[in-house]
């Protein structure tokens, strides 16, 4: 890595400069109502539509001055270097994924492929169905015959669409993140080839994670991870996020004085509180919207550096109320709390909308889906800006604004 | 290994020698309607009569001259070596499975336990509060607001009980099985320390398999594995067993001789169709029990060794019925088949309480449950020699005789 | 029944004139990711959309020559009637459904209301949070303690936005449905109520049902059924619409001389085949577009009028294909089909999206829903004209344009 | 009711003279994997050894000197008398269950039988495999293809089993519960008949209910309910008992001098609180068992007599604890809890396995499983008589030994 590398993220809310999407596409038109638990994602999606509406959300942050960087393009502009391109089909296409007997046709074909098809079956998946006849020697009757992922040669990762989870700058490094579900593996696979060959990301600090590893149960995911500014990075303890990996990432950050403190946001355990982004997100320097239903229920640690054997020293936060350990930690007098709007019925349906999961722009502007319309003008109301996402299909997947981005570049604020 | 090493299974039906298995214990009181999912067992069993009917099974078979090594003694005594603990120590007690800053003195109160001691938490799981109170220096507050597994600093492996999914002895060799949910893995991880550490198996021969790899998507497990004879393995490939491992194996087998063949047997998509032994199992030389509503569903593959570049050939074997491609490969004329009891309803019922999981003592002599009258009845009127086992509770993890034996030392019959 | 009564359904795709629909409201508000179960609707949908798009689709009916009447209006119109108030307010506020202590509060509030804010409730269900404090005298606190649809004074009814269930013309007369559902028996006294008292409705003839009787397990949805001329009448046996009730329904329609023969549709078991009208429906005279993974494993029964004692004669069509039974029914040479388009992934997924669930405005014309891409391309490929409804919202619940309306009058085709 | 009816429950733990129970038979042969959902049973038993545990429990009552009288055996007595016979095929044969074109034929089989073969029909439920050829005239076939319980002629009665729930002795009259799955309604139909016509219990007094009538939401189980003496019921307010029957019985118990006050116990919202009975019973006059886990979540409610206009009065007691309301409505000064056994895992096994679900046989001695060894030695300890039932087989369903009772006559106990 150089010194002069941009990238860094310094805060939830500071000006978004560079950030990572991915569009939806094959992966999403592979997704049926038997397969969907399989592939995990939540529902079927008009992928057209989807596309037409991230299209529309990557367009608006353009015209807002964010520069915006796409995962296929990133991966298609990655495998166009034959050794990235060498080093990704090793690892991909073994006998442990593609099977004995098919890994030289399947390799042969993609071989075959232009940087651009090649990166549209990695995120996309490979079927059966997609090698054509001349590549078939092997025994594909077998796979046929299969079920679930072991039916692909490669399987579908719908959950590109989140890049949120899959890498997480924290100030001036990034972390490369064991994911929850072994079908989500790979997702981290591919951000590491990017992150290894791609020139614009040479001499990228990783501060923690390696893809290529077997983490146990050491998950960890972008949805629960926020470098708030101040020293401070929070952090939600959630199924997919385990104390096993954020103990190692804090450790990691003190240790290489990234970070001074981690605030642990232990969640209730519920499907709605999936990662801390599904309930509570930035929309100003002092001000978060949040699901009270669930945020009241959190549980608090705060985790320092030490002198002692393990490196951490872990303060159990007891009764202190979430929000205000955040205050605290950032010298806040008060966080200001918009809560999710409307009446029981109407903040339920609306956190499950994402109706929490804002992503800023700068501070006081922010993205969020549409359909969320009493959320949107509580933070209107409370002086926000808000810029609407169609969430029709891109919400299917159980996913906002927050989810769908992976800041590259934000500055930081002060407190 | 040394020629001289005695262990080998050669039949399904031939005089049963030596067989490994688990008693129930530890692992199974931690069982409750809450995380029984989590640890991937079915119900909530009585511990104490299902080690009594465990017991008087094992006695049972010593009675009829078969040697029985039990899974806690056998990891006592491996234990008791300084290297062998060492060893696994090293494996298990990491920041990614104890979580760091428990690691140290999860560790050392491990370290001061008796053999024995140690193996009963090795199998039966380690959970925070069994951690007396001067060794909680860490962060066993985060420990406790965890979820799942996550909550344990070594999780509870109830599956041990089912000693046949682990490794499976294929004639002269021994593999050491990537087991299909990660929650299982350990399980192969504890086998290891065995067969590399314990001095009863020194130069056992490993044809495939370690725990100590990442298998991806080649998942194996005993259940599905049988070594009929005549140089013949058959495999089920099953949600649990892919087709990725199973070409792997075949190939493993082939390239070191031990095999001539694998009949592969695609299993319908279904809950009950969990395992091949779970509706197909050997009674005698050519007698099989089986449920005919799944198995009549089978689709069969033959795989055999082949000069071409991946070292095996497959066989589509199209509309042929599983059982006459299994006479077929054994020179049988044909297989007596013995059904699964009673009308529509009861054989379902038997059937999931593994009515046809027979195991066999020798050729005509086999083990199954007691309530699975009408199936043991019509084996009796076949001429085979039913031995009960008590079912009550040791069946509620759904597996029977065949699942909870593995089999070490088995004669070969003659075809 | 005067002769001059209007109403009456005579085929699937003739002319249609005039239809019933209901707009998404209330009810919908109230669903969350919590109680949709309890509430038997899928999804959670935006409210505004789902309006916006159902008006959209009553426009174009409109545009079309349709008179469209809704279910709030007609229910509005009803209760201005003080008798017809009288009579369904009796029926809902009664210590069965509402609770001892508060028939009497909660019966004032709604005496209070004008017509429409009435029907609003009476559709959208009414929580013990509607209540204002001083119609607070009984036992609310007991409801709000109360789980599921207890709760309610009066239980949301989301599912009326499919108005085909409730009630068919079937030819010259209309069935008053059991539905399937227990939570969903109100929305037939809903129909009850504005057939008995509306003033258009005057005269209707019924042939079978009533909401005041308790029909067991005789259960029938319109989703099942349809009246495709030629004295015949098609009806799905599924989870929702019993032998029990098919048969009593068959005879009633012999005996009054409304039909020759029922061919019944007997459905497999799967989620996927809730109604017939969710894998097949009529697109032209002569043409069905039909799911064939589902359709192919109808087993297919005609009942005919009978001297018998029960007055019917039950035919068991055997291995005859259902396209190839309806067909002949209705003395077509064949039936020309137009399968869900795509490959294996497409058509499974359009079909759940309703893909196959098409509603005829004439011969050749239907209404479908705009993401169904594919097989909307393969009917207009093969000359019907298809006239798209946004479905982003309304397809949440897992129904389409048949679905969503119930046919009043449609003019016979001739066969 | 004549004066001299000696039935009648006047506590929850004075001497038990009488009681009903349902001895396990043919419907649960019936109970499958497949079926057990809609048959609304937990799992399948193996049937003899639950027969036999179940007789060895009537023979450990009966040695007690307690009288036990067995549904089948009353159901036989009761269709001996041509009139019952008549009555209640009159009810269950009908085209809304057995289906159009099967009725005559059904009717005429069932009254070929004997009484007692039809007894065993009759809570057994009838398939469309028992009828005889001779008795198929009609249309079988499409029985054959139906699903679920519609399959049956008569559907399976299972949950007979647990005779507490379908009617309650309260004080001097009884109550016909409207069940809350109408799966399980005929349950109360069957008791219906034996309290009209058979002659031992001639006069007796029924205080509310009727199973000929539709309850709505007005849902009622006897395992919620239970008269502890000084004129106070406690009712369990769950997911199967309904503020809308809580509220109408207690109304007719004031208004007919029966009770004084009723206890309602709102309970939380979870699985394994079904019924009040699985988490708290009384094992003594000032003794009870309970877990909790969840009774500490209970909300409790008392409703008295009054001269409001609906002749009863609604406390909400707030933030007291249940055991507290219990203790002063029983004029004690404090109720003496055992909790159930054992750590955090082993408390929630037994609970599951109704280690709290006790019946007394008189003040101070219990019938509970067998398998609960910790709670029971609390019990004992306590200075309690236990007297342990077999549960491997009889616990499957999630009932104890006070689900599976139904006492007839029991002594008060003074406070």
């Amino acid at each position: 890595m150089t010194e002069s590398t941009p990238y860094g993220v310094h805060s939830e809310v500071g000006r978004l400069r560079k950030v990572l999407v991915c569009a939806p596409g094959l992966a999403h038109r592979r997704l049926t109502p038997t397969n969907a638990d399989d592939l995990l994602f939540d529902d079927v999606m008009w992928v057209e539509n989807a596309q037409r509406d991230h299209a529309d959300f990557v367009n608006k942050l353009r015209e807002r001055g964010v520069e915006v960087v796409e995962l296929h393009e990133l991966l298609e502009q990655t495998m166009a270097l034959p050794d990235a391109k060498a080093w990704l089909l090793d690892r991909k296409i073994v006998p442990n994924e593609v099977g004995l007997g098919l890994v030289d046709d399947t390799r042969a074909f993609l071989d075959s492929l232009t940087p651009r098809e090649l990166a549209v079956y990695l995120i996309g998946g490979l079927a059966t169905s997609d090698l054509p006849a001349d590549f078939r020697s092997g025994y594909v009757a077998l796979a046929r015959e299969s079920t679930g992922v072991r039916e692909y040669l490669m399987p579908p990762l719908p959950n590109t669409l989140y890049t949120r989870d899959t890498t997480c700058w924290l100030y001036g490094g990034v972390t490369l993140n064991p994911l929850y579900w072994p079908a989500r593996h790979d997702e981290t696979l591919l951000m590491k080839a990017i992150y290894q060959f791609h020139p614009d990301f040479a001499g990228a600090t990783v501060w923690w994670g390696d893809p290529e590893k077997d983490w146990g149960l050491a998950t960890f995911e972008g949805g629960d991870v926020m470098p708030v500014g101040n020293g401070v990075v929070l952090v939600g303890m959630s199924e997919r996020t385990s104390r096993q990996a954020i103990t190692q990432v804090a450790k990691a950050l003190f240790d290489q004085g990234a970070a001074e403190r981690v605030v642990v946001a232990g969640m209730p355990k519920l499907r709605a509180a999936m990662h801390l982004d599904t309930v509570f997100t930035f929309a100003d320097r002092d001000v978060a919207t949040l699901y009270p239903a669930i945020v009241d229920g959190i549980h608090s640690f705060s985790l320092r550096p030490s002198d002692n054997a393990h490196g951490i020293e872990c303060t159990d936060e007891g009764d202190r109320k979430f929000v205000d350990v955040v205050a605290e930690s950032l010298n806040l007098k008060e966080l200001r709390v918009i809560e999710t709007g409307g009446d029981v019925y109407q903040s339920e349906r609306q956190q499950w909308d994402s109706g929490n999961n804002a992503v800023a722009l700068e501070p006081g502007k922010v993205f969020t889906y549409d359909r969320n319309t009493l959320t949107n003008t509580l933070l209107r109301k409370a002086g926000i800006e808000v810029i609407t996402i169609v969430g029709a299909e891109l919400g299917r997947g159980r996913g906002g604004g927050h989810c769908m981005t992976c800041p590259l570049i934000r500055d930081a604020v002060t407190f």
